[in-house]
């Protein structure tokens, strides 16, 4: 499954340069992330008080390939690209008017609330991993 | 006494029209107020921890009279104008090249751990009330 | 006319304290202006190119009543204050489960492409006057 | 020669989970990389009048390796890997009292001032050259 929510490029994540800065990339993609949480019924705020664990990032990438601006419409897919025993990476796309704005990937360890790493709960890894059928 | 602290804009904090966002100039009051702290010789991170207390914000504005864009070199002053027994009012202004590009104040309230309103601890009060003089 | 909108309070715009970050009302302040905008029938990204003009704020504040935390289904209502031959004000409040989280205001003044400030284009008044009835 | 700047966490870019959110880690690369311009005498704000050139990324990734909290002074470091025709690759690492919180990289394309590619400036590159030595 290929999750998909539309933003709209706020003023105020854009630069001088007209064009959305490359840092606010990774905040869509978080936002994107939040809602395919709800999208699963997980809302995303209960997974610390359901679970125990924290998702912290521990690496990021993201490639640019066409500026996005102020109002644009665009829409984040994310893709659950792995689930390990500890670890899930989910795969972002940008598509700003059908074209591929970026794309990149973030992947997540889990840790319990005193930042211990942990292995995921079994009952989260399934819902993840059927969400990838 | 006026607090003084030298800023520079961030490219990552102007907008398409190529002036810093409205809502940075509220960064750059707390960032400033943050080196207040420090030159007090109170770590902003250990008010917490020493005096158990946060002082959420309850009351904000700015008065914009000056752009202020990309690499500009800011100076942010701060004045400690009232502190009462359970809150805390500084005026700030940003001076761009001697021209004062804004004028605001931020007013807070002391609360302890759980988030209930308390006395500024008289230690604190003392403080800041010193550095008014 | 109240216009209202509703968010999705994000992660990144919380801060340690676990609440939304004092600054980051004023950025949903700005996205519910964006959407108001909109619900015109102008986009926001056209009001330079069709009018000619940009809206710098010169007025901004806020008080804050009650936090705002992660995930929080906030509702930002905007109504238009008052509409200036130069200038023209909004209203805010932040709702959160129907209590008001915040309340406040922006000023704008018109000013040309180079920063030129002008009147308000005469069709741009009448579309804003008439969201007032 | 690697380049070095200090920052202070600030508050603001902290989360509910009392860390710096990732997506802020690129904002300090990017102000570090503004010092390091200046320190090799370009004004970050003048590369686009001088050279008619901008910069716009086109790679980012970043590992996390441990948190960075509020207040934490932390020391951020600029290698410039590579500096192509029209593409100048930076690896940054953030350290947090002598531990590595972070690192990444970003590569940027030469573009001019209509966003075409272009090949970066013939004294822009011996200057970004001479830095690596």
């Amino acid at each position: 499954m290929i999750f998909k929510h539309k933003f709209r490029v706020r003023w105020v994540d854009t630069d001088t340069a007209g064009v959305m800065h490359f840092s606010n990339y990774f905040r869509y993609f978080e936002a994107c992330e939040e809602e395919f949480y709800r999208s699963l019924g997980m809302e995303p705020d209960r997974i610390r008080g359901k679970y125990g664990i924290m998702l912290p990032r521990v690496e990021t990438a993201c490639q640019y390939k066409a500026a996005c601006r102020y109002n644009d419409a665009i829409e984040v897919t994310l893709k659950v690209r792995e689930v390990g025993t500890k670890t899930v990476t989910y795969d972002f796309q940008i598509l700003n008017e059908a074209r591929i704005a970026a794309e990149g990937f973030v992947k997540c360890i889990a840790v319990n609330l005193d930042w211990k790493v942990v292995d995921l709960p079994e009952e989260f890894t399934k819902i993840l991993r059927k969400s990838t059928l």
